[in-house]
């Protein structure tokens, strides 16, 4: 079997898959956040922000979110994806509306790092590389830095990610803005995984956070800790309100839906500000979690994120193993090229807020028996 | 003023711009349905299809377009503009996931409607004009044909749409069609603005529909006529299925929300075989407004789709109008480069099923009071 979904079967899988860590919406009051709104705006956007406007819920979210990251403004897209397409077309683009209006921007150059996500290097398809498009190693500031001094005199967007899901490491933020500050390049950040749980003092990579608040631009997704759907892109207000026409994901997409962005707004503060103790939990079961994988002995990542994967690197391997979890009713999903590194094979787990003491137990249980038979 | 969506205010504006034409969330059953599926299955995905897997709801949803289209089987995306993203990695690609496991097609060349709209544009962005990617004039048989017989001897996809919204204009969908399978090429029509609208013999296009039902692909927006969100592509079952691995789409973006699935399925039944005189009202309440506004002369667009424009030409003329509508509380969005062509800018026209009469009246009104001023 090649990697894929198992759909529309009945059997109860645990899964170790899903990127809705916080499992929100087994919350009461959250869940009618969803449904009133549903009843309120329905499900529908009715078309484009751009066409046909967006509603107070997304006004609130765009809002708060902004807010939270300390950023002037926010603009929100269906997905993630979408949300990283519209920036770079935003920010790559040359675009006349009519006489006197227009944005040239066909001398940006781009530096991405080279573990950056798929949408990432998707929405920059159209950019030759080694012309408008480059790349620096994996969170190397040294690496940034050589990139940069070549480039220098060019209009510079400098993309990477805050953490990264298939190996769970953490950007450099602090040295990576410095350097982008130094050598006069925007930066635009996409903290997909960081948001809402990672930031306060007490947490891992507080300073790297406050370094991440001094980009240019932030990203999030509301499909991980909010667990919802949709993207989110915070920066200077300017910005931001000319990505509604010039992002062109504004204008020929739809928007989020707004029982989705109520939801958003609902749980950014709650996570935020009314009851951190949430993540705050969830990250020591997921640190409780790790501790217990080591004890048995797993070659898993070397993470302080959420983000554990089991180290497997070989291919075929890898889908030898998630089919024989399958078989053991365990859900973790295997990673190869291009989502990881050529030979880098992982399976990732994803510890959620409501797996059970007896469905930890059992996962452990399975990989110990894996790694007894030499299959780890 | 820029063109732009009005955001956050609290005045009551007539809305001419909804794509969410049918107005079907204001049915009770229907939102019962999805309200039932967001407490059933949450609002969101819990991650990518390939990851996560999907719900029933999606399954059935699936199953449920493929059978109305006459494929074999179909696969969902967030949106329509992922999905046309999706399509075109899965056919212009090179991928290989492992030792013996391979999708080689780097040769496949691909020919564009240039009218075709902005995310397929998008989608094939990373293909060179003229080497990898051609155009032939819109909905001409001529210039395809022309076209094809330059690229004898190579794989190729030629990409449509059904239904064109700005112009309202309308494939010649056989003669298309005729010359793919003459040439043995593929074909992918996006039929975004004519799902579940058009095809029975008692309206408009029916015989069109009938050649469109050949096409090897078929895509559909659930934004319109279904008025919820995400994108859908039929076709051969062996195609679709290795879409789930080779879209990357479906690796690394959400898929469609498991209530907007159940809502489709729902949607879709209802119109296609339950109470398909939904539509034909639709459909006479059109005709019957497009011939009041060419009682006021009013210059539209001579088409027998739903989508009407008013022919304005110059771009800033355009926004100034939109604005006037505006202030009289009537929201008609302009249509500028690159919805539009150059110069051949419009106000897109949305009759919506809830509009009363005056609301319409009112819209006439207004329309003419315009007219008569010279502004139109």
């Amino acid at each position: 079997m090649i990697p894929g979904a198992v759909h529309g079967t009945d059997e109860l899988i645990t899964n170790f898959a899903s990127v809705n860590f916080l499992n929100l919406q087994r919350r009461a009051d959250v869940m009618d956040c969803l449904v009133d709104a549903t009843r309120q705006y329905g499900l529908g956007s009715g078309g484009t922000r751009v066409i046909q406007g967006i509603t107070p819920a997304h006004v609130d979210m765009e809002q708060t979110v902004a807010r939270y990251l300390n950023k002037e403004a926010a603009i929100s897209f269906a997905t993630g994806t979408v949300a990283n397409i519209g920036f770079i077309n935003a920010m790559a683009g040359t675009q006349q509306f009519m006489q006197g209006l227009a944005m040239v921007n066909r001398d940006v150059v781009f530096v991405y790092d080279r573990d950056a996500h798929w949408s990432l290097w998707k929405a920059a398809e159209g950019l030759k590389f080694g012309e408008r498009l480059f790349s620096f190693q994996h969170n190397s500031v040294e690496s940034l830095e050589e990139v940069l001094r070549k480039l220098r005199g060019k209009r510079v967007v400098v993309v990477f990610e805050s953490v990264y899901s298939i190996d769970g490491t953490v950007a450099p933020m602090h040295e990576l803005v410095d350097l982008c500050e130094r050598y006069g390049a925007l930066s635009y950040v996409d903290d997909a995984n960081g948001f809402l749980v990672y930031g306060p003092p007490n947490r891992n990579f507080h300073v790297e956070y406050e370094g991440m608040l001094r980009a240019t631009f932030i990203m999030v997704s509301m499909k991980k800790a909010v667990g919802l759907e949709g993207g989110l892109i915070a920066g200077p207000k300017d910005a931001i309100d000319s990505f509604e026409l010039i992002s062109g994901a504004s204008s020929f997409t739809a928007g989020v839906l707004a029982p989705a962005a109520a939801g958003t707004a609902y749980i950014t503060r709650l996570l935020a500000y009314e009851e951190p103790q949430i993540v705050d939990d969830y990250l020591a079961k997921v640190a409780d979690f790790r501790s217990r994988l080591l004890d048995v002995e797993l070659p898993i990542t070397d993470t302080a994120t959420c983000f554990t994967s089991v180290v497997v690197g070989d291919e075929a391997k890898c889908v030898e193993l998630y089919n024989a979890y399958l078989e053991q009713g365990i859900r973790v999903p295997p990673y190869l090229y291009p989502a990881a590194r050529r030979g880098g094979a992982v399976l990732r787990i994803i510890l959620n807020a409501g797996h059970t003491e007896e469905q930890i137990e059992h996962f452990i249980e399975v990989s110990k028996n894996f790694r007894d038979q030499k299959m780890l």
